[in-house]
């Protein structure tokens, strides 16, 4: 990487820094766990998709020639049907939960709709369901979806006063003993805004509702303690920061001390599936939240990036993380700025999850550019932000500063606006 | 093959008629197609799991180093984003929908579940859902979850006199101007009993309910014709005789002179899903009945599976599906009905989809020494079903030959007697 050509807007204490910061770094040594890629390519989107397990290669050549090719159906009782269980319980110690409390099943959307219409069900004398506007747009749709499927409840959509923040006081403000259910994600999409969760959830439950936590931009980059928030419900997604791949199943979380049913009753819940009942008769444990049969291939490829994570601890993954975007920030202070940059995420890193959120009037463009013509892969997130995402078991300190040093180039000499035609729709 | 020994039970006659038929078995090729495996298995579960293609080897390859490893997330624009209309596009034609009809999209219970709500609602002021208690358990749990949800409609489960035949006349018996919706298995998973859709389909629009089928146990080894047929909605499994792997995802069709919403809204069923619209608007297409993101590795592997079928032919499949299975029941009535065996599938393969159920009242224990003892996998269901799957695309008639001379040998001298302990618990 120090052969990298550092072009005039080189800044050579940054650069020093960085080379110093990678080489007392506790996690460097998981960089070479995930497949080789183009050298010269700086990725910054494993808040999107992560990268590529070294071991997750051999795992699906296995789970395919010889567990698929040859087992054939043996496969299910060898290993495939107790694999959404035994994820689940690797999973589990990420997010501060029991080991039998949690399961991998279907998309983050699918196992939402289950654990809303399950919540809303547990609550049926309350009317209203509280978010805000930064949650996903997939949960707004599902819990929408949901509202109407259990009689009819008002979704109440908090506004967030700036689209950074997450609007926590107005939402304490807005929970009342007609709230059946506060739903949001921990770590916002866009802006990357971490929420208070042991406040909210301890609020929540003052007036009697349930709390739904979505993790899919938190897990695996920020520590998160489910049984000591006391949360009731959480889905998160295996293909951002845990390197699942793409779109590898979710997962969710049931707290035990909850009586909540699963409204997507299929054969693989059922507490003895093999006996082909006519009758549905939910699974005692945490079994009961699946549905039908799970995508294998894609679900035991999860497992490599879990290791990975519990291996590396969430604790020194939290404390890179936020040298990384605090890193990141500093030299766009400097350097990005000028060059009409605005951050457009908490400064405070103790609001932030592991993502920056970059402004740009022509970010559309812009970031479109950054991938066709500096091999650097953000991604972008309408109306007009770009979004920097720093994974730390793979994400070095030379990577934000080449990033940095890439976007000032591009803008040097007028050679962004060269490219001014390349890209103007998004596709 | 001939050189597996024909023991004392062979039957010479048989044995020629299996070698000439494979000789002039158009589809012969096709065996080759599909990953070597141990050359003394005989296979006769792909009714459950099919065989691994050999090109999805590569496929699958490509998917996980270059697609994923290498290419990141630009494999959403470049190939992942559209697989799912894309695959879903070339099963169309193998159950005679419209390209543009048929999309992959989660598990069967799921896609089950979307449609099934998405009817009720069609016909808000119809109280009852027809089915029968030959249908797949999943399909009767999922069915009478929607029912619940979509607003306290009533389950009416017609029972099959025998548990092979589906009661088709007392189906159209029990249809009236109540029933919101019929909804069954085109082949039965149990029995094997394939029903005749046409004549069901009309006769729940003349009473104006709608009907849903499960594909899952026809598609690939049935000829299908949804639009001659003018059904409304139809799900399948892909993993099944379409050999896209285990679990692989379903894929659903809704008629296009339909105006059904999917109820399970999410981002992936949005016009824009990359506008991030806090409020859903689902996209015109069949695309709307996706919700999250799909498992991509475990659903682009269903395409060679798919194209295989399509070069077969339906038509070519089902002769053979046909001749495969009429010569095993009568090699079975021949050798297998002394030892205890009677054939709990209907007798006309008019009737018949490609798999033969066997009652044995030891049947548990008989088929786990089949697995165990003789290297010939069929697989159970409760109570007393041996289910023998022929696959056309590779099931050979040596391979139906071999299958009953092996079971013959087992039950020979004690044999099977000597293993009565092997297994006796259901795992």
């Amino acid at each position: 990487m120090p052969g990298i050509p550092l072009g005039p807007f080189a800044d050579d204490s940054a650069y020093a820094e960085a080379v110093a910061r990678d080489g007392t770094d506790p996690l460097r040594q998981f960089r070479s766990e995930f497949a080789a890629q183009d050298p010269s390519l700086i990725y910054l989107d494993g808040n999107s998709l992560g990268r590529l397990p070294n071991r997750t290669v051999e795992l699906i050549r296995d789970t395919v020639e010889n567990q698929w090719g040859t087992r054939l159906n043996r496969s299910w009782r060898e290993r495939w049907w107790t694999q959404a269980d035994a994820i689940g319980s690797m999973i589990a110690p990420i997010v501060g939960a029991g080991g039998s409390d949690v399961i991998v099943a279907d998309s983050t959307s699918v196992a939402l709709f289950k654990l809303t219409v399950g919540a809303l069900r547990a609550r049926p004398d309350r009317g209203r369901i509280l978010t805000d506007d930064l949650n996903f747009p997939t949960d707004l749709y599902v819990t929408s979806a949901a509202a109407d499927l259990a009689g009819g409840r008002e979704v109440v959509m908090v506004p967030s006063a700036d689209g950074i923040a997450g609007p926590e006081d107005a939402l304490l403000a807005a929970l009342d003993d007609d709230t059946a259910l506060l739903t949001l994600s921990h770590v916002a999409f866009k802006s990357g805004y971490l929420y208070d969760m042991e406040r909210l959830t301890k609020a929540a439950h003052d007036v009697g509702a349930l709390v739904l936590w979505d993790l899919s931009h938190s897990v695996g980059a920020v520590p998160i303690d489910l049984t000591a928030a006391g949360v009731d419900l959480a889905v998160g997604c295996t293909y951002k920061y845990l390197n699942g791949g793409p779109g590898s199943p979710a997962f969710l979380y049931v707290s035990r001390s909850l009586d909540i049913e699963n409204p997507l009753s299929g054969w693989w819940g059922h507490t003895d599936p093999f006996a082909f009942d006519t009758e549905y008769e939910p699974a005692a444990s945490i079994k009961r939240f699946q549905t039908g049969t799970m995508p294998i291939i894609s679900m035991v490829a999860i497992e490599p990036g879990v290791t990975l994570t519990a291996r590396a601890g969430m604790d020194a993954i939290r404390t890179k993380s936020v040298a990384l975007s605090e890193f990141f920030v500093q030299l766009s202070d400097r350097l990005l700025e000028p060059l009409g940059f605005t951050v457009a995420s908490p400064r405070d890193p103790e609001q932030r999850g592991s993502h920056v959120s970059m402004r740009h009037a022509d970010g559309w463009r812009v970031s479109q550019v950054m991938i066709d013509h500096a091999n650097l892969i953000p991604d972008f997130r309408p109306p007009d932000n770009i979004r920097f995402g720093f994974a730390p078991l793979y994400t070095s300190f030379l990577d934000v500063h080449t990033a940095v040093l890439r976007i000032t180039e591009l803008f040097a000499a007028g050679t962004m606006a060269r490219y001014s035609s390349t890209r103007d729709t998004v596709s």
